[in-house]
């Protein structure tokens, strides 16, 4: 389908307010095409960000549990983490964390999906990559602030996970259940 | 199934580096269960957020496109808004929103699901209500700020967005695409 008019905004200024790893805001006054002027429009500047739904041989879904301190709470989560100027492309990132976080690696990899977390305040953008028969081919290996488990999870566990509503991270929640509308039994 | 365990941080300091409407930023100084200190951690305050998925009694779906200046561009969307303090309740808020941005009201609403936008950084949470036999009641009624564009689809029109990416903000992507997981044809 036809992508709808775009209807861009004009910048009349623009500053940073912080820059900051993990942390990089700017404001801006804009006018809308109306003529309306909005005078405090707030941008977060982020790298782009991966994420991986990843499977064994023997079809297990690698998931991860990790503390997230914005909300308190610790739930199932895909492997996820940040492009670094380091890395060659999205998968190469993709398949550093996964090795990283879980100590999975080698398979199959594809593009699976691709999402902007907030197309209103946040420029980056996140890839899913879909990964198939991952094997163990190191132990884990985080980084100090990383405090993360591995769960090995079956296909009617992980749709048991998304039915309750346990996966909440809207950007690991959008890709799941892509995979299982394109993937019904 | 049960959930992880919560291996929760502790709050070192927290300051409030700005609070304004849109923008509400700390900054905490924060202690891993294994002792890993993290200097920086920046938390950003919203208020929960809701969107809604609505079919009309034709069983046309209620998309808006609106520019998103963060990325440059105009995709085609749910219908979202925040919730206000004068709002009564997630649906209030939810019913509210689809009618000021598309005249659409009526109809049996339920809460469909419920997301975090990202629960490493995001303190809010975002509800999405099914709305279904939905019924032209009002004029559009937008603020300045909002220039807003109404699109009645199909639902093979909505699969092909789906299909093709184009539904990129992942807030929307997840609902939609569990709503296709659950309903196939």
């Amino acid at each position: 389908m036809k992508r709808p008019e775009n209807r861009v905004w004009r910048v009349l200024s623009s500053e940073y307010l912080a820059r900051r790893p993990w942390f990089t805001v700017r404001r801006e006054k804009v006018a809308l095409p109306n003529g309306t002027i909005v005078p405090e429009w707030y941008i977060f500047e982020f790298p782009d960000w991966i994420n991986v739904i990843a499977l064994t041989r023997e079809g297990k879904f690698i998931f991860i549990s990790q503390y997230r301190h914005a909300i308190g709470q610790t739930r199932y989560e895909l492997t996820a983490g940040v492009i670094d100027a380091e890395d060659a492309s999205p998968e190469a990132a993709a398949r550093r964390e996964l090795l990283e976080e879980t100590g999975y690696g080698g398979g199959k990899w594809e593009l699976f999906m691709t999402l902007s977390p907030n197309p209103t305040n946040h420029t980056n953008m996140v890839y899913t990559f879909l990964a198939t028969d991952v094997e163990l081919m190191a132990p884990q290996h985080t980084e100090a602030s990383e405090d993360i488990m591995v769960h090995l999870l079956s296909r009617d566990e992980v749709r048991e996970l998304l039915d309750e509503g346990e996966i909440i991270q809207a950007l690991h929640a959008a890709p799941l259940w892509k995979f299982f509308a394109e993937r019904p039994r």
